[in-house]
């Protein structure tokens, strides 16, 4: 008998799901809202839901699940399937795999969002091949999963691949996590936002005023895309200022881990060339250098798909 | 018939090895000078001669030996037994396994001497019984052996621990790596002697002015310490300073790779408390935290041994 896993990537805003077969080849897939202000037990009642409704319309029964992944962002105890924290989700403490057990038989494993795109991307994606790989996902927050002798590396407490809160600059802007100069406070969607914001009350001609309606705070970090793509300097000095904080960030990371290739995706990768020219070119001049040693920066493959097929991954390798 | 091993830590001024049985116990040991101005051929003679005459005193051959570990300062290709880069030594692409097949027959393994001692340290040392550890070696330079997940990390090329060129201020002094603002432009041993060298201009009362006998270029870090334990302002300062910007690289590490136990050690970390004091306050304030989660910090256990005694276990190992 044929069995089957279901991949979930259970994000702020949006909950997506596949069902896959035991190769790992997406059969389904459904995407919904989060109902985050549901609460906990909210959301995983939503989320019980859309697995049972993937499995409806293929005519398939939990009896003919092997496993189910899912992925959360935040710090997350995989061995008791707990989300300790996510900012995202406003959760504390919350016993995932308690919940599960209620409603389910089959087994589930939890991880973080991120680890699993890194997973995803090392099988499926531009990390294929690669022993050592660094896949970073920049978005409300910057993440990474680190892929270190072709395993994902967790760290003793599970939380290695917090490349967001690095130092890349000694007296920076404080951060939320408490820190200063965090790679995060520079680079991240709302960081970029705010750096065009603070930037535009001296430039009353950019570009950026007009796409925002005259209100400063309507600026994020795509409007500042579309204005550099449309030849705003302004846009374009932000992009250029944010591709140079993640090559220092990410010189940090390649001279002390050396890996093989370097991954970068989340939405906030979708800014493209005018992110990775000046973020390959900081790289390139200040990692540690060794003849022949290269650090390439790949786009990644899978897209917001990752997670989910991370979370796949995850099921079959249960 | 009981099978020996040798191990050996050669470095810019002195090469130490020593004889150990096959659990590892030191039975003999012995140091000499490294002939450095003789250059790679002359350095590699010298220590054949230290091991033949190592095995002589204890009335052994070489076939009483079943390998010898060698530890390095610099690049290593492990695999080909070369020594790629060594600014201590002025060695580049030295081939160490080809020499010693022209003299011995017993097998050789070379390694980075800083992977090495934190080999040695996890194993005998302060890192005892931590699964991920992070081992910092302060001296001329600074450098690190990552023990991830048991065992050594060493990346894609073999380069990974260079933890003394990761970024700690963006726009900081230029470093002999080409980057700015690296760890060890701060930190090692020759950049605290320049801080204080600097710092002395203004504050003709330091005691260091006494203790270098006037002449500020005879300022070493050595000297400070000294100062300090003396009670020297300035050079209280500047270790202050000095472990300031330690924790601040730590953290990045500790933030990015979560390790167990971080071991610090290498002339440098003599400084004792003085530098530990500012170094794990910074750390605590500085790395991502979770509940009940701290990073302790260590100083190494087996002093100038370490890598003598990582070089013993890589033989071992073999």
């Amino acid at each position: 008998m044929e069995r089957y896993v279901i991949g979930i990537d259970l994000g702020g805003s949006k909950m997506a799901a596949a069902l896959a077969d035991g190769q790992g080849r997406v059969l389904a897939e459904e995407r919904r809202p989060t109902p985050v202000e549901a609460g906990a037990e909210g959301v995983l009642s939503a989320l019980a839901e859309l697995v049972e409704d993937l499995l409806r319309a293929q005519n398939l029964t939990e009896r003919d699940l092997s496993a189910v992944g899912l992925g959360i962002p935040g710090m997350i105890d995989r061995e008791r399937g707990l989300c300790l924290f996510s900012p995202n989700l406003f959760w504390r403490n919350v016993d995932v795999a308690g919940f599960w057990r209620e409603r389910f038989s089959c087994r589930l494993v939890v991880d973080n969002d991120v680890r699993l795109g890194a997973v995803a991307e090392a099988e499926w994606g531009a990390g294929r091949g690669a022993r050592d790989l660094i896949f970073v996902a920049l978005g409300t927050g910057i993440g990474s999963g680190l892929i270190l002798g072709g395993e994902v590396y967790r760290g003793s407490r599970g939380l290695a691949g917090e490349i967001g809160h690095i130092t890349v600059s000694r007296d920076g802007p404080v951060c939320n996590c408490g820190n200063h100069g965090c790679l995060e406070v520079y680079a991240a969607g709302p960081a970029i936002a705010r750096r065009a914001q603070e930037a535009m009350a001296s430039e009353p001609e950019s570009l950026l005023w007009r796409l925002a309606g005259g209100d400063k705070e309507k600026v994020t970090a795509e409007l500042v895309s579309l204005a550099a793509d449309q030849g705003d300097e302004l846009a374009q000095r932000i992009w250029e200022e944010t591709g140079e904080y993640l090559g220092i960030g990410l010189a940090s990371v390649a001279t002390l881990l050396n890996p093989e290739r370097i991954v970068v995706g989340g939405g906030v990768a979708q800014a493209g060339e005018k992110l990775f020219r000046p973020l390959v070119r900081t790289l390139k001049a200040r990692a540690m250098t060794a003849p022949g040693l290269t650090y390439p920066v790949l786009p990644a493959a899978l897209g917001s798909a990752a997670g989910v097929r991370g979370a796949v991954a995850a099921a079959l390798k249960l």
